[in-house]
């Protein structure tokens, strides 16, 4: 009989977000008049709708389909030019960052792409994880067949957690010992906090000390605001020699229904081989795109093009704009209720450590039932997530203040 | 510093396609002029636009994500329940299969599919693949380090090949020996062979006898015109305990661009576990679907949904007689010079033996110089394609017309 991967099974219940799912609806079904008043601030998904120069330039991409004269079959595997070509300019090199078109690698997501970079990569890798963190780095590593059982905690055996605590802001130092990848994620999910210069300059020399690989997921960048915070790892130097990026359109242009992303992979990124020698990642990657994908829709790729255009830029920052006014009227909510609260400035999460030693799924089913609020325990995204939660900016400006007024009643 | 996965290492030259694009690149730079009567019969790709149905439909998706009240976030992780539903009704219980919605997997296209397959497989499976076809089997299972180093013949240890020949038709029969992973195709990319009902119930019984699991390419099944031929492997009593089907809205609905197609994972599907124990595939696999994607774009999703409406099968029937019709032309004019020939009838793809005991690739450089028609070398699709080459039907009557004329000049 074909045997399955065991892996998968060392994966404790659902994945976060199913679960959470789950008990909404189990929770809807029972009290169905809560529910018609329930706010959801769990998902990190957005609600206002998709810019209209990415509508227009979607539905253009769409019409070209439609005729012989402009349809368009399969598209290059890693992505039209026309789109590569503008991330690296606007995204890169306007701001003084060498990357070059051919560096860049659409897709449709950068979640899809935080699992898929393991494909190319050895399963002897020694491999840190920030935790609280994005479940998706370590499930992919379980899955993979990374690491060993699950302990009661939660962790995996074989991976070396680094821990973000209200000490070191929710930013963990490089550890003392030995790593050959890293995952970092700035702005954070779920805890909002930004890794600053000098922390990102840490984490480089480590890695170029270590020979060690960052993958950096930067999938939140646009709500950035400080000017001090790096946006992208490529902007300290030497990380064209030791980090692949993840980016996204789905926080910026609202592409979470649209699907859309894509990876920096530097030319000069190398790595190791089982006899010692060295690879580049860039053919490699390049490889796993031309086999295992055909790229991304064609009408897809046409809006977040739209994106780069000025008008684009000026739509994309109304709709930051609007997500990060939510995010100040909520942490002056959770303030004035009393509640310790991190994130909110550079990063569309609020991270709030739960009121009376409360679990994090305490806290969950209690804001739930007393609030009909829906938001993301915080032991969901790690061991170190246990006794907050994240609440999350993307919703209606009325569901915002609704959700303001609900926190005072805590 | 970091490694890197090997089994890359083992890959030979590029991918098939890249590898043509790059010959038809140079032969184009070098002869400007030849170039502009090109003619490409390669890459199955399709040439005429999609369907009006799902123009509109496409166009109507976007402009709901345009809206507050009809934006669209994250889509469910395995597609919308409204083009699983369809999917499940129109190609399956319409038929007599019994197929569930919740057992349709929305992708973003086969070939994607063919290779996430894997991830919840063993290691430890012995893989049966047909020789010749599609490349993406044996190279994803290359990459997931299923097999040895590559032998003279581009053949790689560990996989059992079972050979198509012009004596069986270009449709091997179940092997005497224990495989647990069978890849079948059929339609077969690329040799146009369509595997009938007893030749299938075989390959079933074959499965059920050792538990082997049949991973069931069926991206071509619109092409079918003969109806004893099976479209789908779930026509044959007991598949639904010991197969996995893929499909694809490329080639019926010219969705090569758009991307878009499915897998059919019966809930039935059984795999044994390194202890011995059993454990149902469907689980798996929607858990890989929420920790390694966030599905499918929804116009695209709305786009694929369209096609089955009656208008839309109208339509998507029309692209299929047009590209037919070229196919009947294109094996008359092969015929017409005394090439033998297969495929072509139930399939979009001619498979023709070369002339004079021609290599696959010299056959290729030949038509390239001579006809300036570009054409797949057989030897791309394994070590029994040697000798043969492909002739893509996707084209313009036109194209295709122009194609017979050289033809005849051979």
């Amino acid at each position: 009989m074909a045997y399955v991967n065991d892996n998968y099974l060392k994966l404790q219940a659902g994945y976060l977000f199913p679960e959470i799912a789950r008990r909404v609806r189990e929770f809807c079904d029972a009290n169905p008049k809560a529910a018609e008043r329930l706010i959801r601030c769990g998902i990190g998904d957005v609600t206002e709708p998709l810019p209209r120069v990415v509508v227009d330039a979607m539905h253009g991409a769409v019409e070209e389909l439609g005729h012989r004269e402009t349809f368009r079959g399969y598209p290059p595997y890693e992505g039209y030019e026309f789109l590569r070509e503008k991330i690296a300019q606007y995204d890169f090199r306007d701001r003084g960052i060498e990357i070059a078109a051919d560096e860049i690698f659409v897709s449709d997501g950068s979640k899809p792409d935080c699992g898929f970079i393991l494909d190319i990569l050895g399963d002897q890798n020694r491999i840190a994880i920030t935790d609280p963190v994005y479940p998706v780095y370590v499930d992919t590593n379980v899955m993979a067949g990374h690491t060993g059982r699950a302990q009661s905690d939660g962790r995996y055996e074989g991976i070396l957690y680094l821990p973000g605590t209200p000490q070191n802001g929710f930013v963990p130092d490089p550890p003392n010992e030995h790593a050959d990848l890293v995952y970092l994620c700035s702005p954070n999910n779920p805890t909002g906090a930004v890794v600053n210069r000098t922390q990102l300059t840490a984490w480089v020399n480590y890695a170029r000390e270590h020979q060690a690989l960052i993958l950096f997921d930067a999938a939140y960048e646009a709500y950035i605001s400080d000017p001090q915070i790096p946006r992208s790892i490529f902007e300290i130097p030497g990380a064209r020699e030791c980090a692949v990026e993840f980016r996204s359109f789905s926080k910026n242009g609202g592409f979470t229904g649209v699907r859309c992303g894509f990876t920096v992979m530097p030319k000069s990124v190398q790595g190791q081989t089982r006899d010692g020698g060295l690879a580049h990642l860039h053919p490699l990657w390049q490889r796993r795109w031309s086999t295992k994908s055909n790229s991304v829709s064609y009408p897809v790729q046409r809006g977040a093009e739209a994106i780069y255009t000025d008008e684009g830029q000026k739509q994309v920052r109304q709709l930051i704009d609007h997500y990060m006014g939510n995010a100040r009227l909520l942490r002056e909510a959770v303030e004035g209720v009393g509640l310790r609260v991190w994130g909110g400035v550079n990063a569309p999460y609020l991270w709030v450590e739960t009121p009376n030693g409360l679990t994090s799924w305490q806290m969950f089913d209690r804001m739930l039932n007393e609030l009909n609020v829906v938001i993301t325990p915080g032991s969901g995204f790690g061991a170190c997530g246990e006794g907050f939660f994240r609440i999350s900016a993307f919703n209606s400006r009325e569901n915002a203040e609704e959700v303001g007024r609900r926190l005072a009643e805590l």
